[in-house]
C-alpha cells in the first residue's frame, strides 16, 4: 500500500510547526483542566500564539482533538481512486480501512489519551461519529462504483462498507482499551477477514491456502453410488 | 411481532396531547421560518404553552424533531429481551430493525418533512447519527449475549449489527427519497435478506428450500475413485 496517514507527532523535532504545537498545548491543558475547562484562548496562549492563529488551523475546538482525520480521509480517497480494475473491491476497502488504524497506531499515547477524553465529552463523541460516517461514505462510494453493473450494487456497497468500518472499529477499540499495548494490525486483520469471508471474492483464502485442486460433489443422500461415480468421472479426469 | 413503535400522530384526535401539539407546532414553524430561525420560545408560544412545558417533554430543540426514537429504542430493547433461545439471532435483530422502519412508515408526511429538514441542518444530522449508533448498540448487545460462547462472538455481534443497520437505512433512505411513495417494507425485507444470506443460520432459505438430505464430498482431484467411494459409504447409509 503506498498511501499512509500520519499523525501530528507530539514528540517530534525540537521546533515543531505551529499546528503541532497547538495540538500539544491543547492536550496538555485538556489533561490538566478537562476539555470543558479549557478555552480556545487558553490553548492559543499556552502555545504562544494568538487566537486567530488557532482558527487558521482548526475551525472549532473539536477539530484540535482530531487533527489528522481530514488528511487521512484525503489519503483514503486517493488510495481508493488508484485502484486497479483487477483489485478485489472488498480487499481494497479493507486495505483502505487499515490506513485509519495505522494512523492511530503510529502514536499510541496520543490515541489513548484522546480515547479517554472522547469517552467523557458528549460533543467529542458526536464529532467522532460524524468522522466515522465520512469514512464509511468514502468506502461505500468506492464500492458503489465497482458494483455499478450489479442490480444490488448500492445495497451491497452500503452494507459491506458498514461491515468493514464496524470490523475496523472493533479492533481499534480493543487496542485502545489495552492502552495501546496489544497488536492492532493483527487484530484488524482478523476482524477484516471476518468480512472478507462473507463477501470477498477470495473469501477464506488466508485460513485455508489451497495447494491442490479439489472436487466438490453435492448429492442427495439416496442417490445410487453408480450415479455419484459417473458424475465425478464426467466432470474430472479421475478415472 | 408483538412490539410496535408508534409516531406522534400529527392529525390525530381533535384535542391532541400537549407533547403532540408541541411537535406539530415545531414542524409548522420549521417549515415556515427554518430550523435555525425558530426558537424554543416560538414553539412554546405557538403551541399555547410556556417555555417550561416544552422542557418537560424535550430536553433540547433537536429532541422535538425526533420525538419517537426514545420510545422505539425502549420497544426494541423489550422486543429483543423477549427472544426465545430457539430464535435465530440474525432473524431476531432483523425483526427488531423492522420496528424502526415501521415507525417511520406510519406517518410518511412527517417522516419526509423531517428528512428534508435533517439534510439541511448539521446539528440534526449529528443527532441522527447518535440515534443510529444507539440502535446499533442495542442490536449488538443482544447479539453479543447470544454469541457469548463463540470465540469471535463480540466481533460477529458488532459486524452483523452494523450490517443490519446499514441494510435498514438503505431501504429507509430509498423510501424517504421517493417522498414516502414506494413500499418500504418490501424494500427492507430485500435489504435484510442480503444480510441474512451472509450470516443467518437459515441463510438463503427463501431462495432454496431444502426438501431432502444432501451429502457433500470434498476431495483432492487426484484421489483414487475407490477412496472416494469408501469415504462416501463410510459416512452415509448409501451402499
Amino acid at each position: 500500500m503506498s498511501a499512509r496517514c500520519t499523525v501530528a507527532t507530539m514528540n517530534e523535532a525540537s521546533k515543531p510547526p505551529m499546528r503541532d504545537a497547538l495540538v500539544a498545548a491543547a492536550f496538555q491543558l485538556f489533561l490538566e483542566h478537562g476539555y470543558d475547562g479549557t478555552t480556545i484562548d487558553d490553548i492559543a496562549a499556552f502555545a504562544g500564539v494568538g487566537r486567530r492563529s488557532f482558527f487558521r488551523y482548526f475551525p472549532t475546538k473539536e477539530d484540535v482533538v482530531f487533527p489528522d482525520h481530514e488528511r487521512c480521509l484525503a489519503d483514503m480517497t486517493e488510495f481508493l481512486a488508484a485502484s486497479a480494475d483487477t483489485d478485489d473491491p472488498v480487499d481494497r476497502v479493507c486495505d483502505a480501512a487499515r490506513l485509519v488504524l495505522r494512523m492511530y497506531a503510529e502514536n499510541p499515547t496520543f490515541s489513548v489519551q484522546r480515547y479517554q477524553l472522547t469517552k467523557q465529552v458528549t460533543g467529542l463523541r458526536a464529532y467522532e461519529l460524524s468522522v466515522v460516517w465520512r469514512y464509511e461514505r468514502t468506502l461505500a462510494n468506492h464500492l458503489r462504483d465497482r458494483y455499478a453493473d450489479r442490480t444490488d450494487g448500492r445495497l451491497r456497497a452500503n452494507v459491506i462498507a458498514a461491515a468493514v468500518v464496524a470490523a475496523h472499529n472493533h479492533a481499534l477499540r480493543d487496542w485502545l482499551r489495552s492502552d495501546g499495548r496489544s497488536d492492532p494490525m493483527t487484530a484488524v486483520d482478523r476482524a477484516l477477514e471476518f468480512v472478507r469471508t462473507a463477501w470477498g471474492s477470495r473469501r477464506g483464502e488466508q485460513q485455508e491456502p489451497e495447494t491442490e485442486d479439489v472436487v466438490v460433489v453435492i448429492t442427495k443422500r439416496n442417490t445410487p453410488m453408480w450415479r455419484v461415480v459417473r458424475e465425478i468421472e464426467a466432470s474430472t479426469d479421475n478415472k
